[in-house]
């Protein structure tokens, strides 16, 4: 992305959730394409795959500037670059997973996180009894050396994978030991301070979202 | 949710993903609030509680009827009843779970789904080790059995567990049992039935959102 005007600033501060989910979903579309050798694509042909209208995905690269000629389509290899770069995935970034327990290492196995540049640099548990097991090339480690590990790695995002109610304290120890961005599974609301993003993951908004089409017998609008 | 008209139902077939998504959160609020013995909250607030605007919380109620009288505000009781038969969590469902590894446990263990009214009625596995394994009052079963068990505890929704590239049989096998909706954390997009739902989850979007906003400095806006 370039020509970061002051216009264009302005405009993302009204980003959504929404679009920036479009936008992932958009992406693997588009690695999809290039899998297939397909060169060029239109804003109607991309609406078409993910099922939107070519207005919503014209809007949602609008929003970021101006990634295409009208009439002529984008290019697949030009709009993964730019949708790539707005989404943070051209670079790689090294995470801290706290919670060796089934989540966590379901989590350190997730084959997707590797493939978009997400790299687990070190496990911690509170568990005296996890702490020295080995995960692949891991090993686990106490919550006493958080705050060493996320200097040494130059890590940046927390992921947290421990039961509900030690969520918080955890989010504290991270947001203390330095992470700028936690994405927690742990289900319960983390309070988010002014210097840190977070994500709330809640896996049970998707089953409503399915219990909604099976008791209406509707299909949703994706995103 | 009453009065079922075919302007509603003509109104609800434009139902959005983050729509469903939203009314979900609203009613976790929802949840909350009782627990604080508060009872009732304008839109104004919930929006507030929630991160959006009064005018998007007034639309998605719209969609499905009139919840409230303006300018009295919404009972909260009244709204989590009509909020929860919208998403249909005001009913209990059977669930089956296939895939038993770290990812499976820790969705049999998630303690959202329950909490919900979603209930993992039987496990299953394609690995002859793993099958006949106790989890609590579980025993893990073969696939062999996968059909029976759809028809005796008349479940309507499975879950995959697997690696991406068991997930399409899977998803086949379970469509062939009978079930109706297909919640699928393998990172592959399944082919969806004409009279089957399917969710795929993918949790490398979070990830990405919040790449997003490490990269840019910007936070979102909630969907």
């Amino acid at each position: 992305m370039r020509g970061e005007s002051s216009g264009n600033i302005r405009k993302r501060e009204g980003i959504s959730e929404a679009t920036i989910r479009r936008l992932s979903n958009y992406y693997r579309i588009l690695e999809d394409l290039e899998q297939e050798e397909v060169a060029t694509i239109s804003s109607e042909e991309l609406a078409q795959r993910y099922g939107t209208t070519s207005a919503q995905v014209r809007k949602d690269f609008s929003s970021f500037g101006s990634f295409g000629r009208r009439g002529l389509g984008y290019r697949v290899a030009g709009l993964m670059e730019n949708i790539g770069s707005i989404l943070g995935i051209d670079r790689s970034w090294q995470l801290v997973l706290v919670g060796a327990g089934h989540l966590g290492h379901a989590l350190y196995q997730y084959e997707e996180f590797h493939k978009q540049n997400f790299h687990i640099a070190a496990v911690f548990d509170s568990n005296n009894k996890k702490v020295g097991r080995k995960w692949g090339e891991l090993t686990i480690k106490p919550m006493s050396e958080l705050a060493a590990t996320v200097e040494k790695f130059q890590v940046r995002i927390g992921v947290i994978a421990v039961p509900p109610k030690s969520g918080q304290a955890v989010a504290d120890r991270l947001v203390e030991a330095g992470v700028e961005g936690i994405l927690n599974f742990a289900p319960v609301k983390l309070k988010e301070p002014d210097r840190v993003f977070i994500r709330n993951v809640n896996l049970s908004i998707a089953m409503e979202s399915l219990s909604y089409s099976l008791s209406k017998g509707r299909k949703l609008k994706p995103f």
